[in-house]
């Protein structure tokens, strides 16, 4: 298999952004990361995008997006694995590039949310649980977290204040992330006084809702050494995907999330690493409980202690493993099908050690976790600094 | 690049099916190939699907179909590119299997569309045109069609009657497949005395509405070998992806397919074949003027001829190069997401020598085209019996 690298990152504004449509985002990020990959032209282009249908009318990206980009012509493949399209999106092409269908690729996902109402929204993101057993029934995924968030708290102890301080370490992250959409730092009583949405999770438990758009640029290794100039060039060493029932209700275990388990595993495998290897981790928080069950099941923590890391300072920022430095999905934003794309970015980010305020210092081995659903599906990307 | 063989063909029930749904067809189409290859799981899966959040309010469909089919936990990716959303999951699925990121994986395609109104259809399907210049000026896709061939017809001469042939053409060969939608005759008269849709196309111009899956279990060669159990091994040996402007008239002549000319240089290119080593083809003909211009822009023949290729009876089971002896998408139907692979299991089966009364003699060289939406993205497929 060849060797995969990526060259160049970048990002839209993220936010709830009334200017621009997706296209618009889409060709912000794709422009900035080819400028910092030092290129103007790829081989083909993946998009990780989850419901545009549903959101803007608009199917058939591939197209859309390379034509908008001056790029008509080049392959151009759209995927969707609900709020882990991004990571999907990085997978396929990291897989066109090991191959030798193609030496650079740019690798994207976008989501425009804002153009819908709230309820439109809430359905749209329902697309990700099974339409049949869970969505006819009622089931949104603020209500799926909740009883996920409520049976850990039963298990294992894990307190309502130690749900709010994920919360509060992800803002103060966020805070240093001049690209963020939120960067007011919060406490813990902020958390607890926010409005109910599904006990025990309140407003500020859960992700919001963010247009924008992310891209990396993936190269094969020598290609990517030529276009170093110096920096750091940043390997993708493994990448795991996996899958799982699709429904909540039809899982052994609501407090773990057996799918990044598994691509936690393979991605390893793949890299030759285990979890004391790692040195930052951007993971996929779309409500606090899921920061907690993730670095559970990725093996960072035993079961059942995920509630001590953010408690204990830990995965802060100066903590022995930084937890999404970036504000993680919670204060950066959560474009679903950017948000795989976007972590790429914040770890490419952290090991040319260019971070500024938020750097995790000497890191060297970056993963992240990006997972759709109720973790019904999960990728797990293992990056380090070339030697 | 590692060598890929397609071990597996099977297809659901096409039509207008009342008693299934989405997962239901996908999961008769993978359990039909998954026999027919001898295997009972696969390392991977992807699924071409245009736009399910539309017609069923389902997405993530990669986690739901991997549990529908009982292999929750294997790598599953949703693929989208319009009508060419299955032959983007054939191209994704051998990438996979290419780079040794896995070494079988079924590749798949599904679309349920009979469970809107014809308006929501309609509505679903022109999300393929460009949402903010076609589709809000009300472009629909028999009406672009319409003027692709109004302006073949001026340019070349190309009469009413030979669009009407490819029709007459294919419901011919669809009455010789058992799993095709349309299994009657029908004549020029009958073509030109059906329904205007939009001028110069009548109903019997065009393809229907159809639900239906189709998958394909690809396999590394050396594994390949090892199932074949006498049969003949069917290789992929090209395949190409290419995309275009996405809006009709931003494109220099609309008389021609360029992006179908690139896919297919790719995949000739990658094959070291050309036009005249071709036995047996599947085109996309969503219009009779869609297999005409395809021809052309394939190379088969010179721009302005395709039109006799169905009246000489050439492009006819028994003449030089039969095509679409399946039925084509006219009679043997076109859900969406599904047509690529089904055009993949067609040529599997003619080249396995299995086609009944349509086997194309001789046949060891076959070329799939898919495309989406007015040709902004196509998939050429080259598949060979290995020797």
């Amino acid at each position: 298999m060849r060797e995969v690298a990526i060259v160049g990152v970048g990002l839209s504004r993220w936010g709830e952004i009334w200017d621009a449509s997706l296209r618009t985002l889409w060709t912000e990020a794709a422009l900035a990361a080819l400028a910092d990959a030092g290129l103007d032209r790829v081989d083909s282009i993946t998009v990780g995008c989850m419901a545009p249908g549903l959101f803007v009318g608009q199917e058939h990206l591939g197209a859309l997006l390379a034509d908008d980009l001056g790029l008509a012509g080049v392959p151009a493949t759209r995927v969707e694995s609900a709020c882990a399209s991004g990571g999907v999106a990085l997978r396929t092409a990291f897989a066109e590039v090991a191959s030798g269908l193609a030496d650079v690729v740019l690798a994207t996902g976008v989501e425009k949310m804002t153009d819908v109402s709230g309820d439109e929204c809430t359905a749209a993101l329902a697309t990700a649980a099974d339409a049949e057993t869970e969505v006819f029934g009622g089931a949104s995924f603020p209500g799926l977290y909740a009883m996920m968030a409520r049976a850990h708290m039963e298990r294992y102890g894990t307190t309502r204040e130690q749900l709010a301080m994920v919360a509060v370490k992800n803002h103060r992250h966020g805070a240093l992330n001049p690209r963020a959409q939120y960067r007011q730092e919060i406490t813990v009583e902020d958390v607890l006084r926010s409005p109910k949405v599904a006990s025990p999770l309140n407003v500020l438990d859960c992700s919001p809702i963010t247009d924008g758009a992310a891209a990396v640029v993936l190269a094969e290794m020598s290609v990517a050494k030529r276009l170093a100039k110096g920096r750091p060039v940043v390997r993708i060493t493994g990448i795991g995907h996996a899958t799982d029932r699709i429904a909540l209700h039809s899982r052994a275990d609501m407090t773990a999330i057996p799918a990044t388990t598994k691509a936690a595993e393979r991605a390893f495998a793949m890299a030759g690493r285990k979890p004391s290897d790692v040195h930052v981790v951007e993971v996929h928080d779309c409500f606090t409980i899921a920061e907690i069950i993730v670095l559970e099941s990725l093996g960072f923590c035993k079961p059942g202690v995920g509630g001590t890391l953010a408690q204990s300072g830990r995965s802060a920022l100066g903590g022995a493993l930084p937890v999404n430095p970036s504000g993680g999905l919670k204060a950066k934003g959560h474009p679903v099908g950017a948000t795989g794309v976007g972590q790429a970015v914040e770890l490419t980010t952290q090991l040319r050690g260019e971070a500024g305020k938020r750097q995790v210092t000497g890191a060297r081995v970056g993963l992240a976790q990006n997972m759709g659903g109720t973790g019904a599906s999960t990728v797990v990307t293992i990056v380090e600094v070339a030697s």
